[in-house]
Protein backbone atom coordinates (compact mmCIF):
# COMPACT_ATOMS: atom_id res chain seq x y z
CA UNK A 1 0.00 0.00 0.00
CA UNK A 2 1.33 3.41 -0.81
CA UNK A 3 0.71 5.44 2.66
CA UNK A 4 2.14 2.21 4.81
CA UNK A 5 5.12 2.37 2.28
CA UNK A 6 5.71 6.31 2.93
CA UNK A 7 5.27 5.24 6.83
CA UNK A 8 7.75 2.28 6.40
CA UNK A 9 10.71 4.77 4.64
CA UNK A 10 10.14 7.34 6.87
CA UNK A 11 11.79 8.21 9.99
CA UNK A 12 12.39 11.00 13.18
CA UNK A 13 16.05 12.06 11.81
CA UNK A 14 18.50 12.41 15.01
CA UNK A 15 20.09 15.31 13.27
CA UNK A 16 18.71 18.28 10.20
CA UNK A 17 20.43 19.90 7.27
CA UNK A 18 21.06 23.06 9.38
CA UNK A 19 21.19 24.76 6.54
CA UNK A 20 17.79 23.72 4.49
CA UNK A 21 15.17 26.40 4.73
CA UNK A 22 11.72 24.50 4.33
CA UNK A 23 9.17 26.20 2.22
CA UNK A 24 5.46 28.43 3.89
CA UNK A 25 3.40 25.94 0.81
CA UNK A 26 4.73 22.52 2.29
CA UNK A 27 4.63 23.69 5.95
CA UNK A 28 1.10 24.34 4.84
CA UNK A 29 0.73 21.11 3.50
CA UNK A 30 1.54 19.24 6.72
CA UNK A 31 -0.62 21.15 9.14
CA UNK A 32 -3.33 21.12 6.55
CA UNK A 33 -3.40 17.14 7.45
CA UNK A 34 -3.62 18.28 11.05
CA UNK A 35 -6.45 20.68 10.18
CA UNK A 36 -8.45 17.82 8.47
CA UNK A 37 -8.04 15.65 11.41
CA UNK A 38 -11.11 14.38 13.59
CA UNK A 39 -11.62 15.16 16.83
CA UNK A 40 -14.07 14.95 19.75
CA UNK A 41 -17.13 16.32 18.51
CA UNK A 42 -15.33 18.08 15.79
CA UNK A 43 -14.12 20.80 18.34
CA UNK A 44 -11.90 21.92 16.76
CA UNK A 45 -9.37 22.20 19.80
CA UNK A 46 -6.64 22.52 18.67
CA UNK A 47 -4.14 24.97 16.66
CA UNK A 48 -0.62 25.66 15.20
CA UNK A 49 2.44 27.80 15.44
CA UNK A 50 4.99 27.09 13.24
CA UNK A 51 8.09 28.69 14.23
CA UNK A 52 11.01 28.69 11.64
CA UNK A 53 14.64 29.29 12.25
CA UNK A 54 14.75 32.59 11.37
CA UNK A 55 11.87 33.19 13.53
CA UNK A 56 12.81 35.93 16.79
CA UNK A 57 11.26 33.29 18.99
CA UNK A 58 13.58 30.47 18.42
CA UNK A 59 16.29 31.19 19.80
CA UNK A 60 14.39 31.58 23.42
CA UNK A 61 12.54 28.07 22.90
CA UNK A 62 15.47 26.14 22.16
CA UNK A 63 16.48 25.44 26.17
CA UNK A 64 12.85 24.92 26.56
CA UNK A 65 13.64 22.08 23.87
CA UNK A 66 16.24 21.07 26.03
CA UNK A 67 18.52 22.14 22.79
CA UNK A 68 18.14 19.12 21.47
CA UNK A 69 20.13 18.50 18.44
CA UNK A 70 17.46 17.78 15.85
CA UNK A 71 15.31 20.51 17.09
CA UNK A 72 18.40 23.30 17.04
CA UNK A 73 19.03 21.91 13.13
CA UNK A 74 15.59 21.39 11.94
CA UNK A 75 14.18 24.45 9.55
CA UNK A 76 10.82 24.65 11.47
CA UNK A 77 9.21 24.18 14.89
CA UNK A 78 5.41 23.45 14.84
CA UNK A 79 4.08 24.12 18.04
CA UNK A 80 0.70 21.94 18.61
CA UNK A 81 -1.49 24.17 20.83
CA UNK A 82 -4.44 22.97 22.56
CA UNK A 83 -7.29 23.98 24.26
CA UNK A 84 -7.36 23.74 27.97
CA UNK A 85 -10.97 22.41 29.44
CA UNK A 86 -12.50 26.10 30.07
CA UNK A 87 -11.64 27.14 26.37
CA UNK A 88 -13.35 23.76 24.99
CA UNK A 89 -16.28 25.25 27.48
CA UNK A 90 -16.00 28.81 26.64
CA UNK A 91 -14.94 29.32 23.15
CA UNK A 92 -14.82 25.91 21.01
CA UNK A 93 -18.12 24.46 22.07
CA UNK A 94 -19.99 27.78 21.09
CA UNK A 95 -18.11 28.34 18.22
CA UNK A 96 -18.26 24.78 16.93
CA UNK A 97 -21.98 25.43 17.26
CA UNK A 98 -22.32 27.92 15.18
CA UNK A 99 -20.81 27.28 12.30
CA UNK A 100 -23.15 24.55 12.06
CA UNK A 101 -26.19 24.44 9.59
CA UNK A 102 -28.79 23.82 11.87
CA UNK A 103 -27.67 25.74 15.15
CA UNK A 104 -30.80 27.16 16.59
CA UNK A 105 -32.34 23.30 16.00
CA UNK A 106 -33.48 21.38 19.43
CA UNK A 107 -31.18 18.72 17.81
CA UNK A 108 -28.23 20.80 18.28
CA UNK A 109 -28.98 22.52 21.46
CA UNK A 110 -29.38 18.94 22.84
CA UNK A 111 -25.92 17.55 21.28
CA UNK A 112 -24.37 21.20 22.91
CA UNK A 113 -25.53 19.92 26.16
CA UNK A 114 -24.36 16.24 25.55
CA UNK A 115 -20.71 18.05 25.13
CA UNK A 116 -20.98 20.02 28.15
CA UNK A 117 -22.04 17.44 30.30
CA UNK A 118 -19.15 15.37 28.78
CA UNK A 119 -16.48 17.39 29.33
CA UNK A 120 -17.67 18.54 32.97
CA UNK A 121 -17.53 14.43 33.72
CA UNK A 122 -14.20 14.48 31.60
CA UNK A 123 -12.36 17.22 33.57
CA UNK A 124 -12.30 14.64 36.50
CA UNK A 125 -11.86 11.65 35.20
CA UNK A 126 -8.29 10.04 35.32
CA UNK A 127 -8.75 8.58 32.63
CA UNK A 128 -9.37 12.03 30.07
CA UNK A 129 -6.64 13.76 31.91
CA UNK A 130 -4.14 15.63 28.74
CA UNK A 131 -7.78 14.64 26.66
CA UNK A 132 -7.19 17.41 24.80
CA UNK A 133 -2.96 16.76 24.84
CA UNK A 134 -3.94 13.26 23.26
CA UNK A 135 -5.97 14.80 20.92
CA UNK A 136 -3.10 16.60 19.41
CA UNK A 137 -1.52 13.26 18.46
CA UNK A 138 -4.34 12.61 15.88
CA UNK A 139 -3.12 15.25 14.79
CA UNK A 140 0.87 14.50 14.48
CA UNK A 141 -0.13 11.12 13.19
CA UNK A 142 -2.39 12.25 10.35
CA UNK A 143 1.02 14.57 9.35
CA UNK A 144 3.89 11.92 9.05
CA UNK A 145 2.68 10.75 5.64
CA UNK A 146 1.93 14.12 4.24
CA UNK A 147 5.35 15.16 5.09
CA UNK A 148 6.97 11.91 3.47
CA UNK A 149 4.70 12.29 0.67
CA UNK A 150 6.36 15.85 0.68
CA UNK A 151 10.11 14.61 0.81
CA UNK A 152 10.29 16.36 4.13
CA UNK A 153 11.39 14.92 7.04
CA UNK A 154 9.45 15.11 10.52
CA UNK A 155 9.96 14.47 13.66
CA UNK A 156 7.93 14.13 16.70
CA UNK A 157 9.60 15.71 19.88
CA UNK A 158 7.42 15.65 23.06
CA UNK A 159 10.04 15.26 25.72
CA UNK A 160 10.44 18.97 26.42
CA UNK A 161 9.31 21.20 29.04
CA UNK A 162 5.72 21.52 28.18
CA UNK A 163 5.39 24.32 31.45
CA UNK A 164 7.79 26.53 31.05
CA UNK A 165 7.29 26.83 27.14
CA UNK A 166 3.26 27.48 28.10
CA UNK A 167 4.37 30.13 30.18
CA UNK A 168 7.29 31.51 27.57
CA UNK A 169 4.21 31.51 24.86
CA UNK A 170 1.35 32.73 27.04
CA UNK A 171 3.88 35.85 28.04
CA UNK A 172 4.92 36.77 24.56
CA UNK A 173 1.39 36.96 23.68
CA UNK A 174 1.63 33.65 21.47
CA UNK A 175 -1.52 31.88 23.11
CA UNK A 176 -4.35 32.89 25.17
CA UNK A 177 -4.28 32.17 29.01
CA UNK A 178 -6.90 29.08 28.70
CA UNK A 179 -4.44 27.00 25.90
CA UNK A 180 -1.75 25.20 26.27
CA UNK A 181 1.27 23.89 24.50
CA UNK A 182 0.29 20.50 23.26
CA UNK A 183 3.20 18.53 21.73
CA UNK A 184 5.35 19.47 18.75
CA UNK A 185 6.95 18.39 15.37
CA UNK A 186 9.84 19.31 13.70
CA UNK A 187 10.38 19.95 10.05
CA UNK A 188 13.27 19.81 7.49
CA UNK A 189 15.96 17.35 5.19
CA UNK A 190 17.65 15.34 7.22
CA UNK A 191 21.02 15.28 7.47
CA UNK A 192 22.36 12.87 5.13
CA UNK A 193 25.73 12.43 6.99
CA UNK A 194 23.73 10.61 9.56
CA UNK A 195 22.56 7.24 8.60
CA UNK A 196 19.37 6.04 8.83
CA UNK A 197 18.34 3.53 12.34
CA UNK A 198 17.38 0.43 11.66
CA UNK A 199 13.54 0.59 12.27
CA UNK A 200 12.70 -1.23 14.94
CA UNK A 201 8.88 -2.33 15.88
CA UNK A 202 6.70 -5.52 17.40
CA UNK A 203 6.58 -8.14 15.38
CA UNK A 204 3.21 -8.35 13.19
CA UNK A 205 1.77 -11.03 14.91
CA UNK A 206 2.62 -9.83 18.23
CA UNK A 207 1.08 -6.52 17.24
CA UNK A 208 -2.38 -7.58 16.02
CA UNK A 209 -4.57 -10.31 17.32
CA UNK A 210 -8.05 -10.85 15.36
CA UNK A 211 -10.77 -12.15 17.34
CA UNK A 212 -12.97 -13.26 14.69
CA UNK B 1 -2.00 16.71 -2.25
CA UNK B 2 -3.40 13.28 -2.26
CA UNK B 3 -3.23 12.28 1.28
CA UNK B 4 -4.74 15.54 2.09
CA UNK B 5 -7.69 14.54 -0.36
CA UNK B 6 -8.27 11.16 1.27
CA UNK B 7 -8.18 13.31 4.23
CA UNK B 8 -10.41 15.87 3.52
CA UNK B 9 -13.07 13.20 1.92
CA UNK B 10 -13.04 10.82 4.92
CA UNK B 11 -15.50 11.10 8.02
CA UNK B 12 -15.71 9.39 10.76
CA UNK B 13 -19.61 7.75 10.83
CA UNK B 14 -22.38 8.00 12.25
CA UNK B 15 -24.06 4.73 11.02
CA UNK B 16 -22.00 2.08 9.25
CA UNK B 17 -23.86 -0.87 7.36
CA UNK B 18 -24.34 -3.40 9.64
CA UNK B 19 -24.11 -6.57 7.00
CA UNK B 20 -20.68 -5.73 5.84
CA UNK B 21 -17.85 -7.96 6.41
CA UNK B 22 -14.14 -6.03 6.64
CA UNK B 23 -11.67 -8.61 5.23
CA UNK B 24 -8.47 -9.18 7.40
CA UNK B 25 -6.01 -8.12 5.32
CA UNK B 26 -8.23 -4.82 5.00
CA UNK B 27 -7.49 -4.64 8.94
CA UNK B 28 -4.14 -5.48 8.79
CA UNK B 29 -3.38 -3.20 6.27
CA UNK B 30 -4.76 -0.74 8.81
CA UNK B 31 -2.90 -1.64 11.94
CA UNK B 32 -0.09 -1.51 9.74
CA UNK B 33 0.18 1.77 9.90
CA UNK B 34 -0.22 2.11 13.79
CA UNK B 35 2.90 -0.47 13.95
CA UNK B 36 4.80 1.86 11.88
CA UNK B 37 4.03 4.91 13.57
CA UNK B 38 6.75 6.62 16.05
CA UNK B 39 6.74 6.18 19.40
CA UNK B 40 8.88 8.10 22.26
CA UNK B 41 12.52 6.06 22.35
CA UNK B 42 10.55 3.82 19.80
CA UNK B 43 9.47 1.97 22.89
CA UNK B 44 6.56 -0.19 21.24
CA UNK B 45 4.34 0.41 23.67
CA UNK B 46 1.43 -0.27 22.14
CA UNK B 47 -0.36 -2.96 20.62
CA UNK B 48 -3.99 -3.90 18.87
CA UNK B 49 -6.44 -6.22 19.72
CA UNK B 50 -9.14 -6.78 16.75
CA UNK B 51 -12.97 -7.45 18.20
CA UNK B 52 -14.94 -8.61 14.77
CA UNK B 53 -18.41 -8.52 14.90
CA UNK B 54 -18.65 -12.52 14.79
CA UNK B 55 -16.09 -12.27 17.93
CA UNK B 56 -17.62 -13.64 21.38
CA UNK B 57 -16.42 -10.44 23.46
CA UNK B 58 -18.15 -8.10 20.67
CA UNK B 59 -21.63 -8.21 22.89
CA UNK B 60 -20.12 -8.17 26.41
CA UNK B 61 -17.89 -5.00 25.18
CA UNK B 62 -20.95 -2.85 23.58
CA UNK B 63 -22.38 -1.65 26.78
CA UNK B 64 -18.73 -0.44 28.01
CA UNK B 65 -18.98 1.56 24.85
CA UNK B 66 -22.64 2.97 26.10
CA UNK B 67 -23.57 1.12 22.94
CA UNK B 68 -22.95 3.87 20.85
CA UNK B 69 -24.72 3.70 17.54
CA UNK B 70 -22.03 3.43 15.22
CA UNK B 71 -19.98 1.08 17.16
CA UNK B 72 -23.15 -1.68 17.43
CA UNK B 73 -23.21 -1.48 13.65
CA UNK B 74 -19.49 -1.33 12.61
CA UNK B 75 -17.56 -4.57 11.40
CA UNK B 76 -15.06 -4.29 13.49
CA UNK B 77 -13.66 -2.47 16.50
CA UNK B 78 -9.76 -1.91 17.36
CA UNK B 79 -8.66 -1.59 20.26
CA UNK B 80 -5.71 0.30 20.80
CA UNK B 81 -3.67 -1.54 23.97
CA UNK B 82 -0.74 0.65 25.92
CA UNK B 83 1.59 -0.12 28.50
CA UNK B 84 1.24 1.21 31.73
CA UNK B 85 4.19 3.19 32.96
CA UNK B 86 5.57 -0.17 34.73
CA UNK B 87 5.42 -2.38 31.74
CA UNK B 88 7.72 0.43 29.82
CA UNK B 89 10.64 -0.20 32.58
CA UNK B 90 9.95 -4.25 32.96
CA UNK B 91 9.58 -5.03 29.67
CA UNK B 92 9.48 -2.48 26.87
CA UNK B 93 12.70 -1.38 27.08
CA UNK B 94 14.19 -4.26 28.16
CA UNK B 95 12.51 -5.71 24.50
CA UNK B 96 13.62 -2.98 22.25
CA UNK B 97 17.23 -2.71 23.31
CA UNK B 98 17.82 -6.33 22.93
CA UNK B 99 16.35 -5.66 19.25
CA UNK B 100 18.73 -2.88 18.63
CA UNK B 101 22.14 -4.00 16.61
CA UNK B 102 24.72 -2.69 19.02
CA UNK B 103 23.14 -3.98 22.02
CA UNK B 104 25.75 -4.32 24.35
CA UNK B 105 27.85 -1.13 24.15
CA UNK B 106 28.27 1.53 26.26
CA UNK B 107 25.50 4.05 23.91
CA UNK B 108 22.55 1.49 24.20
CA UNK B 109 23.61 1.16 28.07
CA UNK B 110 23.44 4.94 28.45
CA UNK B 111 20.35 5.16 26.32
CA UNK B 112 18.82 2.79 28.44
CA UNK B 113 19.81 4.62 32.00
CA UNK B 114 18.24 7.66 30.08
CA UNK B 115 15.37 6.04 29.08
CA UNK B 116 14.44 4.56 32.33
CA UNK B 117 15.29 7.93 34.16
CA UNK B 118 12.73 9.88 31.94
CA UNK B 119 10.34 7.44 32.33
CA UNK B 120 10.21 7.87 36.53
CA UNK B 121 9.96 11.49 35.81
CA UNK B 122 7.05 11.47 33.63
CA UNK B 123 5.39 9.26 36.01
CA UNK B 124 5.27 12.20 38.39
CA UNK B 125 5.14 14.91 36.04
CA UNK B 126 1.10 15.95 35.63
CA UNK B 127 1.86 16.97 31.81
CA UNK B 128 2.87 13.33 31.17
CA UNK B 129 -0.09 11.54 32.74
CA UNK B 130 -1.43 9.09 30.26
CA UNK B 131 1.94 9.69 28.14
CA UNK B 132 1.58 5.95 26.92
CA UNK B 133 -2.31 6.56 25.73
CA UNK B 134 -1.56 10.07 24.06
CA UNK B 135 0.85 7.76 21.98
CA UNK B 136 -1.91 5.48 21.10
CA UNK B 137 -3.39 8.66 19.13
CA UNK B 138 -0.40 8.97 16.57
CA UNK B 139 -1.36 5.16 15.56
CA UNK B 140 -4.97 6.65 15.56
CA UNK B 141 -3.74 9.24 13.43
CA UNK B 142 -1.66 7.44 11.04
CA UNK B 143 -4.53 4.94 10.11
CA UNK B 144 -7.00 7.71 8.91
CA UNK B 145 -5.83 8.05 5.01
CA UNK B 146 -4.65 4.77 5.12
CA UNK B 147 -8.56 3.45 5.66
CA UNK B 148 -9.76 6.33 3.37
CA UNK B 149 -7.14 4.64 0.79
CA UNK B 150 -8.60 1.03 0.69
CA UNK B 151 -12.27 2.71 0.81
CA UNK B 152 -12.66 1.31 4.90
CA UNK B 153 -14.45 4.25 6.98
CA UNK B 154 -12.87 4.51 9.71
CA UNK B 155 -14.19 6.29 12.99
CA UNK B 156 -12.06 7.28 16.29
CA UNK B 157 -13.86 6.13 19.17
CA UNK B 158 -12.59 7.38 22.46
CA UNK B 159 -15.65 8.37 24.54
CA UNK B 160 -16.04 5.44 26.57
CA UNK B 161 -15.73 3.89 30.05
CA UNK B 162 -12.32 3.10 29.69
CA UNK B 163 -11.56 1.59 33.03
CA UNK B 164 -14.16 -1.26 32.64
CA UNK B 165 -12.80 -1.77 29.23
CA UNK B 166 -9.54 -2.33 30.93
CA UNK B 167 -11.30 -4.99 33.54
CA UNK B 168 -12.88 -6.43 31.13
CA UNK B 169 -9.99 -7.28 29.23
CA UNK B 170 -7.90 -8.44 31.69
CA UNK B 171 -10.67 -10.35 33.39
CA UNK B 172 -10.88 -12.37 29.80
CA UNK B 173 -6.83 -12.99 29.40
CA UNK B 174 -6.76 -9.99 26.36
CA UNK B 175 -4.44 -7.94 28.55
CA UNK B 176 -1.67 -8.51 31.21
CA UNK B 177 -2.61 -6.42 34.17
CA UNK B 178 0.23 -3.82 33.31
CA UNK B 179 -1.69 -2.88 30.44
CA UNK B 180 -4.30 -0.58 29.72
CA UNK B 181 -7.05 0.25 27.50
CA UNK B 182 -5.52 3.42 25.29
CA UNK B 183 -8.32 4.14 22.83
CA UNK B 184 -10.32 2.96 19.48
CA UNK B 185 -11.36 3.24 16.26
CA UNK B 186 -14.20 1.21 14.73
CA UNK B 187 -14.19 0.03 10.95
CA UNK B 188 -16.82 -0.76 8.16
CA UNK B 189 -18.65 0.95 4.93
CA UNK B 190 -20.79 3.62 6.56
CA UNK B 191 -24.22 3.68 6.27
CA UNK B 192 -24.78 5.34 2.98
CA UNK B 193 -28.85 6.36 4.00
CA UNK B 194 -27.29 8.24 6.30
CA UNK B 195 -25.85 11.64 4.73
CA UNK B 196 -22.77 12.66 4.95
CA UNK B 197 -22.16 15.72 7.83
CA UNK B 198 -20.89 19.00 6.64
CA UNK B 199 -16.98 19.01 7.27
CA UNK B 200 -16.68 22.02 9.85
CA UNK B 201 -12.91 23.17 11.05
CA UNK B 202 -10.60 26.34 12.10
CA UNK B 203 -10.44 28.43 8.83
CA UNK B 204 -6.98 27.83 7.44
CA UNK B 205 -5.52 30.97 8.58
CA UNK B 206 -6.94 31.12 11.95
CA UNK B 207 -5.34 27.33 12.12
CA UNK B 208 -1.49 27.84 11.41
CA UNK B 209 0.24 30.79 11.99
CA UNK B 210 3.88 31.26 10.74
CA UNK B 211 6.82 33.19 12.55
CA UNK B 212 9.30 33.62 9.99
Amino acid sequence: MKINELLLNRESPRSFDSNYIISNEDILTITEAMRLSPSAYGLLSWRTLVIKRSSKFREELLPLFYNQKNVTEASAIVLIIVSEFDKLIEKDIPQYVSLMDDNTSDRVKNYEKRMLSDINYAKVDPYYVNWTSKEAFIAMGASLAVAEELGIDLCPIDGVNKKKIKEYLFENKLIEANEKFGSSVILGKRNIDVPKKKKIRLDKKEFTKIHD
